[in-house]
């Protein structure tokens, strides 16, 4: 892998250079792992003039709570007090020339002791160049992907097995994430979301003493965490043997949203042209005032990264993006729908969008 | 408990008002829940000239995967973008003087965003000003830290009664995180640490696929987060029917270090001298080289606040402030003990220091 991240390092190093900086450095969790291979939480990759350097708090700000990720590709340097100001004291005015800084993600306090750390460097925004380079993944990534996806449908088919009338919401929810461990993962990828009866279907619903009941939407998001790579798949459920009209109908549209959405997944097709495909069916079925600002978005090293599927997002997908695609009606006092794939865009020529999450999305009463 | 939050707020416009701030801007999460009781992910508090108001965001960068915590005790309003460049936008330069905000938290690219939102507002910085009025808390907030308290010794104890040779560091974790929830936690206050044998004892150990065996030292670090209060308990045990000698002698080490820890907890004593209580007996010992930069610090809405029991730390302990009290020493290759409790300085005629976390410090043989 260590030749892996040395060639993302090469590729952020030609950007810099063409942008007439002489070092960079890039302090984000997640593009620090990218560039770097792993290191100790805290620690920031300063992309030097002459060499790479991995730099690691020496105590960590939480020791003992919190672990070592895997071993970087890069030899870690200890630094007490803050990695980032330390990094900075390596170079000079003369050597760097300027040092572009993350200056969405490095705090004001931050990047005030870098300037004063070393009085004559310029520094200058890297912006988001590191989440850029992101977007697109490899191989190696997108196996890590599927594995990841694997889990979750493990996950989610064992729970599906188990009897699930008079469960909480919050057991439901811990026994997934158990399941998830034990297939494989590091963790859940985000805090597992289990929506029973007028929760269903429901956004950003947290787990609750709420029990499945008979006739209930239950509906479930989860997701694996592998090598640090994270995924995301939702289905919905009813419990019972017998779904309702309302609900099979309320089904089948956010299905075919779903659909929609996934059949859009070309290379070149725009962001928000794969929105507009997954939230038409919805907004003519006049659930449009309820919708999410975006029906789906990238997933990576971050469970939500670039690009957003959102009506006003600019871009077009590339070949190898993973995304989500996952609509959801919810509607009040009755519970709702949601339905959450994770994809990687292929070229028709290469068999179309690879669904990584294979759970059934037929309508299954449990 | 509106009032309470009201208060606080009041406390910290007068803090403002001495530093000749008009207006304040919080977003440190911890201290948006400190100020306004709870509120999306993300919300912001505007403590304003002529009132306060939360800002939350509309769509929630991560709907869908997180959920709202409580409801807060201001009005929260919904906005579209940044909620804090939206709460820069109500003032205005005549009005508000200057806002002072968290360079400690706030991010360059955010800074940048509302200074261009209000020209001629100038920003000044708040500080750690909120962080340092969480440091005492009231007894709403130590009962809550009592209660996550009971939660953790529950799930501990539960564990201590099921079999543990041959179960892995990673699902003895997980059975504690599932017990914790069981007995009302609202998750892990911070994640679970199990570490076996060589493992037992080392700082930032995270659980892994070894499996308990005779004759190991197990050490495990737990918390429940309950009402967003979190706390700490670390303990050490010695699997088998008889401890080994250097097992004894360690462990009788490692607690008369913590109890020389938990003595020095009055209010008036200096941060570093609780912690140099703590360290003496080890450096004593000859384990001054391997231990952590600190022995403690606060906890409360963050499981690591200030005050922070370090050699270097500046400031003296008032009553009502919790801490933990946490030595640990590791032999490479054989393991370790750590043994962690969080207390409340009270003063000696309450009965001195308030220990919540009250499983057994007896060295038990599991």
């Amino acid at each position: 892998m260590s030749d892996v991240h040395a060639a993302r390092r090469a590729r952020l190093r030609e950007r810099c250079a063409a942008a007439g900086d002489g070092a960079a450095l890039v302090t984000r969790p997640a593009n620090v792992r990218y560039l770097a291979g792993g290191g100790p939480p805290g620690s920031v990759l300063l992309l030097g003039p002459d060499e790479d350097i991995l730099l690691c708090p020496r105590d960590g700000g939480r020791e003992g709570l919190r672990g070592a990720e895997e071993p970087p590709t890069l030899t870690a340097v200890p630094i007490s007090g803050d990695p980032a100001v330390a990094a900075a004291g390596l170079l000079t005015p003369s050597s760097a020339g300027s040092l572009a800084v993350e200056e969405h993600h490095l705090t004001v306090a931050r990047h005030r002791a870098i300037g004063a750390v070393v009085p004559g460097l310029r520094l200058t925004d890297l912006g988001c160049a590191v989440e850029r380079q992101r977007i697109v993944k490899d191989e190696e990534e997108i196996a890590c992907l599927r594995i990841a996806a694997e889990i979750a449908d493990h996950a989610l088919g064992e729970l599906l097995e188990s009897i699930l009338v008079g469960r909480t919401e919050r057991h439901l929810a811990l026994e997934l994430e158990r399941r998830l461990v034990d297939h494989g993962a590091e963790g859940p990828a985000f805090p597992t979301v289990v929506a029973t009866g007028p929760h269903a279907g429901r956004r950003g619903h947290r787990p609750s003493d709420r029990r499945v009941e008979e006739g209930d939407f239950l509906s479930v998001g989860l997701g694996a965490d592998y090598r640090g790579y994270r995924c995301l798949i939702g289905r919905t459920f009813v419990i019972g043997s017998s779904p309702a009209a309302w609900q099979i109908e309320l089904y089948e549209l956010v299905f075919a949203a779903q659909r929609a959405g996934r059949e859009g997944l070309v290379p070149g097709a725009g962001y928000r042209d794969v929105d507009r495909a997954t939230r038409g069916p919805l907004e003519a079925a006049g659930h449009g005032a309820g919708l999410a600002p975006r029906t789906g978005h990238g997933v990576g090293l971050e469970i939500d990264e670039d690009p957003q599927l959102a009506p006003a997002a600019m871009g077009k997908l590339d070949a190898r993006v993973p995304v989500t695609v996952g609509p959801g009606v919810h509607l009040p006092g009755r519970g709702g729908v949601r339905i959450d794939d994770t994809l990687v865009v292929r070229p028709e020529a290469d068999g179309g969008p690879e669904l990584l999450t294979i759970t059934t999305k037929e309508l299954l009463a449990l």
